[in-house]
């Protein structure tokens, strides 16, 4: 795997890596529909004006222009000027406000889309990549369960694909705002930013951050810094919280939400959910639950899967729809399971057999024999030329097909495994190869 | 269907809407792969030097610039920037070219994506679009026989989907300029440009054209004519093109391939694949067979599945990779599915049975025994809310939901068909839904 990109941060998969890919989109799909996720796309565009209207984010947009179109520069700064996406969210939001009379709400969608950003490429983080991402939204009002049941689904999920251990990492807005609000910090997204740099440049320096941007006394920077150490794979959490002694009615509301998630999860999923009050999520606006996940051992790789609870996805007129959602940065995972080979294909090529000829008239004949298999599931290629047979073999083994077939002129079939060398007689109406060799198979290395 | 799209020439699906397509999609992917071919993707855009290497398409392209990018209006110009695709055929060429090294030859792979084009949308034809592409390519050297086997292919593939009959009409280049060469015209691209109108203004007009535009004699012109006029579903083209007295050797070579597709595919999909010799595909550059497929009565959509023989799909230095391959139109084909409900979903969620709550404590035995029926592949949600039975049955209702499960203080449990009111005992360990029932079903229209 020692290919690079031949244009920077938009990777390209082999065949045999696709399969990989595959496999992983293949087993998210599954989940989330298991789960009563319904599938959507959006288109890739959407207006300068949408995906800007949180702002602060136009530097890594790729605008749209028609190459023929002269009048072009000009237009570009318009709001009604087409670019594309940067993420699924700010899409969905935009779609759930059209089709609000056509959806059944809470509304259940996953959506695994390609996504464009205009960022310096470098490991594990592309200009061009897929996410996956599912959330429910409601119409009005969305019940505080689904952000326990989202964290459930997206373990269960994350555990299905060939990757090592993750934690996915929780926390809640209402309990961190309460909490800074309790000690007399009132400016939550100044003290979040600093929180959010702790990995980065350790607890000392955001001490001094929260003390010489924000204000804050060395005991208000003491206290935030110790509500940001505590990670517990329990609701031990809670207790550990109390004994800091802050009293605020919205960290009390948040505690509880995120009591519910942490008991639910470390139930169905134990260590692999876990209350981590350092998670700001700092750039992004959710006013409850945040999620966070990150492979354990591959930290640096960044968060794989983030998300966390809205107040308002969307809001159409006075109509607001309240959303719970989370996103897998598939490319991310991907190329981590292909870098550091996690996990290959068995073969490259879908075929588990190639039905050889014995001179060129037997081609249909031949066809029917490949028709007979594929009717049972079993990928299939016939020859296109009556080489020798030795020649028709080694274009089998050069493509990675298991297994040849023959026909021969008195009518008997047989079929030959070129791995074992082993060749049996075969009636083309019933033989099929063993499980593991009918489609290739996704094979994860062993976790050391 | 009475939606339009918010952006003109950007179809969005509903979820019910997204069904279908989706099965299109899941139909087609399994029929390449039983046939052998791979699955791979290439990134969504190109520079624009290499868009533009085949000429005359620029005005259709979207150039990409990034927003924050002051210095823009002078790199859009560059061959090194960046644009869109437009069509998979360009991309796959560079990826064969790039990846040679590490690809077996004859490499067949299929590529299901978006692309682009910034055209005057209408009526089958939209901005954003997804194809789906199949391709055979060789190293040196390709036999013809994939000119047939692809044919039969996608016969297959466009058979399994909910779209009423269709015409795959094959025509040959050679066959083509043989004979127009053999009645003394030589500029072949003139008259097939000529030849590719007759659909739009008809015979005498393009007799006009060919003698006004390309000094045709009214005796040529008549012979070109003629030539085109013949359709047949069987190999009896041959007597009726050698029956027009042309002798010429390039001409007969046409005619012995065009004779192997239509013979083969006369067998194996009778009436399906049809020899077409006024098939021009005026604008691509291919150099043997040519397809293109109509719907039968919709043939005002254009065609659905097009493509042909490259002599050289890519080159890199003195090597050539000649290719065959063709391209269906996902887009078009399911807006015209959508628009005139030729196939439907059986309902919009992927949901099969909703578990409902007693009280809210018991979410948790809830989330079990939803498990106990996704471990059985259906599809299941879990009520958020321990609202009164009739309101948590309408939700599931309203959802388009077939089952709701009930688990009594006793233990029981039961199971309520909600279309037919029917409710009986279950066990989560081994209920399971009448098959129809467990996921969505695509229900193709009765065809007239």
């Amino acid at each position: 795997m020692a290919r690079t990109a031949s244009l920077s941060g938009f990777p390209e998969w082999l065949p045999q890596e696709r399969l990989v890919e595959l496999h992983v989109l293949d087993t998210l799909r599954r989940t989330f529909e298991l789960h009563g996720f319904a599938s959507i796309e959006t288109r890739a565009v959407e207006t300068v004006g949408q995906l800007l209207r949180k702002g602060e984010i136009d530097k890594e947009v790729y605008g749209l222009s028609r190459l023929a179109d002269e009048d072009d520069s000009a237009s570009r700064a318009d709001a009604n000027s087409l670019a594309l996406h940067f993420d699924l969210t700010v899409p969905f939001a935009r779609y759930v406000v059209e089709n609000a009379g056509h959806l059944a709400f809470p509304f259940r969608r996953y959506q695994i889309q390609k996504v464009w950003r205009g960022e310096r490429p470098q490991e594990g983080r592309a200009r061009e990549f897929t996410q996956a991402d599912i959330d429910v939204v409601g119409d009005g009002e969305l019940p505080f369960r689904y952000d326990v049941e989202l964290a459930l689904v997206i373990a269960e999920a994350l555990s299905a694909l060939p990757i090592p251990e993750f934690r996915l990492r929780v926390n809640n807005r209402k309990l961190a705002e309460g909490f800074y609000r309790g000690i007399g910090l009132t400016d939550t997204a100044g003290v979040l930013r600093s929180i959010d740099k702790l990995e980065k440049v350790g607890p000392s320096r955001v001490a001094e951050l929260l003390q010489e941007e924000l204000g804050a006394t060395p005991e208000q920077a003491k206290a935030a810094l110790e509500l940001a150490s505590i990670r517990t794979e329990d609701t031990s959490f809670v207790a550990r919280v109390r004994a800091l002694g802050v009293q605020d009615e919205l960290l009390e509301e948040g505690l509880g939400e995120l009591e519910q998630v942490i008991a639910a999860a470390s139930a169905a999923a134990p260590g692999k959910v876990v209350a981590d009050l350092s998670i700001a999520r700092g750039l992004d606006y959710y006013t409850g639950t945040v999620y966070e996940t990150v492979l354990v051992g591959h930290e640096q790789l960044g968060s794989i899967c983030s998300g966390g609870r809205y107040d308002a996805l969307a809001t159409k007129g006075s109509r607001k729809f309240p959303g719970v959602g989370l996103s897998i940065g598939v490319t991310r995972l991907v190329s981590r399971i292909l870098s550091q080979e996690l996990a290959t294909a068995s073969r490259s090529v879908p075929t588990a057999v190639l039905v050889t000829l014995t001179d060129d008239d037997s081609w249909t004949a031949a066809q029917g024999v490949a028709a007979q298999l594929r009717s049972r599931g079993i990928p299939v290629e016939v020859a296109a030329k009556a080489e020798k047979f030795g020649k028709q073999i080694k274009y089998a083994d050069r493509r990675g097909i298991p297994f040849v077939w023959f026909t021969h002129a008195d009518g008997r079939h047989e079929v030959k495994d070129i791995r074992s060398g082993e060749q049996v007689e075969a009636d083309p109406a019933s033989w099929t190869p063993p499980a593991a060799d009918v489609t290739p198979q996704i094979i994860a290395a062993q976790q050391a």
